[in-house]
């Protein structure tokens, strides 16, 4: 299905969009990170309609970056929490807040995010080698990869 | 007016968002850092529409991510290139491009990115603290920074 929407176009930016890339869909999966769990807290929180929330829940669930969980005491509501998948994409949530920190705030930031251990701000999120060294795009290329079709392979021989 | 689309909670992931929270417009920003200039290659590149292109063109030139070049010898076409903003999107295009091989592709990247000086693929990039030492969410906290609005102080004190 996603191969109708970005059509023979197959990289993982493609792929990955098809499951994140709608705006609401990442405040949501910002606010679990926040630490957001149930329904009507999303809901207050992101100030988003109830219907588009929990098409926008349903589909996470779907794409297995959130769990929906019962919760003892609780009927219907349950809990919605991040799975392996849905944390790991806190790398991309917080390239996408540095970055508006940085372009659109100018370095105001409306929140810091800290290391816990030591109560200092995270660096800022690079590209970087083997060997940790920075990497803009200019230092870097693209071959196909295991995963490239036909068409990858002929863009990226 | 981007605090009308997500009214009054403040972060820069929400800010950004409205720049970049749109999957052809990040398709677009890729499609750039892969050495995309000219419309007609963005089109055929994307299968995009052509009036869904120029609008996405337009909006990323008006936000400062893409600049307009004229090329002697052509007239109106011109080139689009990234401005120092746009490039400095390229650790949440591979975040992003990273979260797909591994969560999508099971690990058969469509596409590699190197590290032209070494041949070596890039690493994986990862939240780090100013000791370089990788964060998962549950090592980072959130507190109200310099930009914070009256709501987010009171959320994130």
């Amino acid at each position: 299905m996603r191969h109708l929407r970005f059509p023979g176009r197959a990289c993982s930016v493609a792929s990955a969009l098809e499951i994140v890339g709608e705006a609401w869909t990442l405040m949501i999966v910002r606010e679990a990170f926040f630490g957001t769990r149930r329904f009507s807290d999303f809901e207050s929180a992101l100030g988003i309609a109830k219907n588009v929330l929990s098409d926008r829940l349903g589909k996470l669930v779907d794409a297995g970056v959130l769990e929906h969980r019962s919760v003892v005491g609780r009927g219907n509501p349950g809990d919605y929490g991040l799975t392996a998948k849905g944390h790991d994409l806190f790398p991309l949530i917080i390239a996408l807040m540095q970055w508006g920190d940085r372009w659109i705030h100018q370095g105001k930031a409306p929140i810091r995010v800290l290391d816990r251990a030591t109560g200092e701000e995270i660096a800022q999120t690079h590209v970087v080698n083997r060997e940790g060294r920075e990497l803009s795009a200019r230092d870097a290329t693209v071959v196909a990869g295991p995963g490239a079709d036909e068409e990858t392979r002929r863009r990226f021989p």
